[in-house]
């Protein structure tokens, strides 16, 4: 596979991911399907729309590419009425949001740090377009539906997604091909941020002030 | 009139009546009048704002053309002090603001969906820009104040700014112009939203999950 | 000092308390380190961010200089750890976030206006900049970890910016030099916004409609 190919997948599965996980909470909100349509395609497009946006790369990809569009509106609607499967089992649909929204960060983690190296920026902030691409998507469904957002409470998530950008722009520095590093940073990220929610790992916070 | 001469009276209209949404909202969230001018303000400019981002026409719109906020001001203040008017009538007041925001809601979805295609983009992407330049002022409106979007809460709110898009795209593509398309879409979207209030008609959202 | 130097310097200083009040609040929330990096840096890079997305001057500021990610991610480390100097005095740290907010609201709210200027924009519209600038960053800070905004519940804080915004654009009309205008106003604007939380000035809201 040619090295844009292996980018244009990954933009893919990361799109539908975050857009599932969107759905599954439009769910869990009780929104109508618009809602789900909604809150989907804004967590799918949403990270690599600030990326666009933030590195001067406009219009923003979507608006060249209806496919992008097409399939966050189709994963939103799986999330939204595959909710419906999982009826009375609360904690089944967490975990599902919350993998699907593991598998979003890493790959546009991936993808982010590549188009901060691509617009020649410094590889910090190309890690820091790594980790915004990945979390921006989540946070602004969570900020949608008026919950905190996944990447404040989560144990493990911006690090989880910092490591793997750490880990991108020092592998693309080091001469490794992209169509190489891609995949396998994106599959560390998501090993990190998986283990951090099988066993609970987390980060100390401060303890509690008052 | 000319073609140039009808969307820009559209756009004043619009940008009226979401600051003038963001100001009702403003003095039920007692806020005090500086408040209320920056949500009328980003009530009123923030999807034409949103929809300038997107497809790369910056500045945004409004940066040379002090007039917009000039009358997002006015009507986020008259919304604001109008609400003592109807003091103690807390549904006059939640009527008020979503038919001004029904009024923003019509208009919007023209002109976002003529600026995706006048930018070039896929007749389904024009759909998109039309929604979200009609969605996002009021979106931003809500979130600013911590409330549930109403564009997630509402009755056929984004289907009502989807159907509209959808029939303003294709009367374009039929050769219609846009001065007889464009009022004509607006006045089908306020119809359709309006019908939607006084009928309390509703998608079927999933049934409580839990 | 050259001109550019002034800016340069104001331009650390706002993102630095910025960055500082946003790892406050994180500290407050019992948010990881790792939220309050990201806080933080939402705080101390929006405001100018959207300024420039505005006004098209892509890619944004932050992206060609690493350095200012560098002082708000120290910053927002140095308010969360700090937090627990003052553990179990609330009043205090409210007071410390507050103030801190104040420094970074006087000096964006020069260099936003400076940048409307300078992209040629009318002074009703640097002015706009210049507010923008100053409250965005504490508008997102607050909006991600699901507060009300300060901007919206403080007494005489979009006012104290858009004074200073005023005088600025004035000073500037009347032939002064940036580099005595920029730091004067910068004085003015927190010196109007630390009365008015000292003497707990405010604006008369409506009062309750229900």
């Amino acid at each position: 596979m040619s090295v844009e190919l292996v980018f244009s997948v990954l933009d893919f599965v990361g799109v539908f991911f975050f857009a599932l996980s969107g759905g599954i909470l439009a769910a869990r909100k009780t929104l109508d399907p618009f809602g789900a349509a909604i809150v989907g395609a804004a967590a799918g497009m949403g990270g690599g729309t600030l990326r666009d946006l933030f590195l001067g790369a406009l219009p923003v990809f979507w608006v060249d590419a209806p496919a992008y569009l097409g399939v966050a509106v189709v994963a939103a609607l799986v999330g939204y009425y595959g909710s419906t499967i999982v009826r009375g089992e609360r904690g089944a649909r967490q975990r599902a949001l919350a993998w699907a929204d593991a598998a979003g960060l890493s790959v546009f983690t991936v993808i982010g740090a590549e188009a901060g190296l691509a617009a020649g920026a410094h590889w910090s902030i190309a890690m820091l377009t790594g980790v915004m691409s990945a979390a921006f998507g989540g946070l602004i469904r969570d900020v949608i539906v008026n919950d905190v957002p996944l990447v404040l409470r989560a144990e493990i998530y911006a690090l989880a997604s910092l490591a793997g950008a750490g880990v991108y722009v020092a592998a693309i520095a080091l001469g490794l091909s992209g169509e190489i590093a891609a995949p396998a940073t994106a599959a560390l990220v998501f090993a990190l941020r998986g283990a951090a929610m099988i066993f609970n790992w987390t980060l100390p916070p401060v303890s509690k002030l008052d």
